[in-house]
């Protein structure tokens, strides 16, 4: 479904690049590796197939139909990036009459007045999503639209979802308040959590086949249980990132030729950056720096760093080989200069762009490599996002850290609570 | 009206910040730097006090005033950034019955199709954007929606505004076609033009008070023009920003706690990339790569990796001192645990994190600093992109390289042509 080209990072001198010998040499590791993984006892790749949580968002999703005109997601990093990058990479298969689905993954004040003044409160439901249920900008919004919604009369239990683990003071609320709400698998950290009721509940809701989304992401989970290096992707994909960082290209950019995945390259971010940031086994401050980027629109922009800044990035193009529509530039017959676009879709244009972007920074020993999907649709996005996160688990054992944590940030939500109550 | 805070960085070990000697040092060499970008021969400066142009754009805006319910910018990069980040940091000061302001800034099929689909044509106005007038991209783009203006039967001089050069194949179509246009000036790059028509034109279409937006930058064009280093805060920036690169840490993270700069951020990496990623003058592969943020989202995305990554970053942290509308965050009585947000409104809460992520970075030798705004507002907007331009042009001195050109994107381009003439 899926396919990874490697020709351009293998074509590279070996300062820069990837020899073919040495990738598959490290793939031989992939059993010890895959049982390193395990061992980790993370469920991001055992919830795809739960058929009771996908039946229990289904039956809600059907009991709620035509209630709604807005859906706001209170939330903020693995809470939030992976609903946004759903809603935006499948404009093409929102259903025409879904509510609005709108994310508040801030606490701007600004922002968070400008959504409270879109919304008629009665036609609302918002997703109150943290899975520790203890995050401190979620449960500020939650009190701020609580109140809103208790002060115009209304019954908070058909107005506020909790999505949250088994403690915290979300959970809390739950059973006070009678609340609906989904679980988030204790073993599931928020970066991993797109394919959870996390993403599941609001893509439902706006007329997403959930189940299309998540066959495509077992398609790649059953590659990434496997030993075979020749079909685990996300396991290649992985080795192709370590290889290179090892030689210097530790930012790896990540460029997709469409703007359905403006948004996904976000959710790429948080999860390739939080995941291998760390300080590993050896006592190294280790990690990979995502830069999120999109063609062709930065060619006009980033490429000239990327062709001739330092070389020290990676850059992973993500190609889509059709289009649910594609219309032909219409060159007037009278305009010489221009016949080179005759004849040609945008489609066609985009995809010429991206292989010259590509082959240009190959002449410059700039390594990159390309992803391939058939389309965009439910299936693929799906499956993109399992390779992406079975890929960062590998990258973890790889680089000696554990993936699934983020010990560095604490230290900063200790010092806003001591501002905070130093004031007062 | 911006102030630069640099206490966090004079505050670390010297192997990772600066000290405050070594900056006041460099700082005497203002004058020869002055010198060096006047030399340039660069319009960015002085385009600022163009009384007629200023006139003409807004005698137009008057001139069509309520005619139109959509305005669609069709360009890329430089064409398209600055209008963009204009759009998106000043929707408070958008007149509500303004119409609507799309940028096309890429060739995605499906994009464009989307565009086409959500506008009326007779009420829409199309403003192409290209310095050259040769941006295939843009051309297709108006090329496009040309032969659908021209199907509805509609006179293309009251769709197509052209700004552009004094050459290329848009400033034919203007001669040709009799169409209304307005000058980019010769010697004003795309990435610092949005002081210019291009992002004038468009702003004063939705409202924006452009004189305001001009006189904020002039505030800082005449910091910039001072030999004297205290009151030069273009150059202080470029200095902090040279000296921590010098040091290794040359990822420059630009990190706005207001959603207000969101899309700002993009600008900036179009600014910081395509202007330092060059070849130096010994033949060097030099530049500063932005990575682009917003606080405090990214605390629960990028945070970790910064503090506990490679230590390879400069923070640049941008706080916003007071907003037009802050809701306290109304804490139920009865729970104790959140006490430290009683009496607390969004905006302190938010500027509490962000202090609290710069102090949390200091301590682990992370160099970081602070713009602060007093606001968001058109002037301050513009002193934003004025102080930001400045410093740009004062670093390609420091890394002897023309800030100005981008040779490293011509390849695609040639090969791209290549790609589609094989093809016929």
């Amino acid at each position: 479904m899926i396919s990874l080209n490697l020709q351009n990072l293998f074509a590279l001198p070996s300062a820069h690049g990837v020899q073919e010998a040495e990738w598959y040499e490290y793939g031989k590791k992939l059993p010890l590796f895959l049982q390193k993984v395990k061992n980790r006892k993370q469920g991001f790749y055992e919830i795809l197939d739960e058929e009771d949580v996908i039946q229990n968002i289904e039956k809600f999703g059907a009991s709620i139909k035509g209630k709604y005109s807005d859906i706001v997601v209170l939330g903020i990093g693995g809470s939030a990036l992976g609903t946004i990058a759903l809603r935006d990479a499948l404009t093409q298969y929102i259903s025409p009459r879904a509510p609005r689905l709108q994310v508040l993954d801030n606490i701007d004040p600004e922002a968070v007045e400008q959504i409270a003044l879109s919304l008629a409160l009665e036609k609302t439901l918002f997703l109150v999503v943290t899975k520790s249920g203890e995050t401190p900008e979620t449960v500020a919004q939650y009190f701020f639209f609580r109140q809103k919604v208790e002060a115009e009369g209304l019954d908070i239990r058909n107005h506020f979802v909790c999505i949250t683990g088994s403690k915290g003071f979300l959970r809390q609320e739950v059973e006070k308040e009678n609340l609906t709400s989904f679980p988030v698998p204790e073993n599931v950290g928020g970066r991993f959590s797109v394919l959870t009721s996390v993403g599941l509940v609001p893509a439902c809701l706006i007329g997403i086949d959930i189940r299309a989304l998540l066959s495509g992401a077992r398609e790649i989970r059953d590659q990434f249980l496997s030993e075979d290096f020749k079909i685990n992707i996300p396991f290649q994909l992985a080795v192709a990132q370590f290889l290179v960082a090892q030689k210097g290209k530790t930012q790896h950019v990540f460029m997709p030729y469409t703007n359905a995945l403006r948004s996904f390259a976000n959710w790429f971010a948080q999860l390739l950056a939080e995941s291998t940031g760390k300080i590993n086994m050896s006592q190294k401050n280790v990690g990979l720096t995502p830069l999120p980027s999109i063609g062709v629109t930065d060619q006009h922009s980033l490429l000239q760093l990327f062709v001739q800044g330092p070389n020290d990035k990676l850059i992973i193009f993500v190609a889509v080989e059709t289009w649910s529509t594609d219309a032909l530039i219409p060159v007037p017959e009278d305009t010489s200069s221009w016949k080179f676009l005759r004849d040609t879709s945008f489609g066609t244009l985009l995809q010429a762009e991206q292989k010259a972007t590509a082959d240009s920074l190959t002449e410059e020993a700039r390594p990159n490599m390309t992803l391939s999907l058939p389309s965009i649709s439910p299936e693929t996005l799906g499956a993109l996002f399992f390779l992406l996160e079975g890929a960062k688990a590998f990258l973890g054992e790889f680089l000696e850290i554990n993936a699934f944590n983020q010990p560095g940030v604490e230290r900063s939500k200790i010092l806003t609570r001591e501002y905070l109550s130093r004031k007062k």
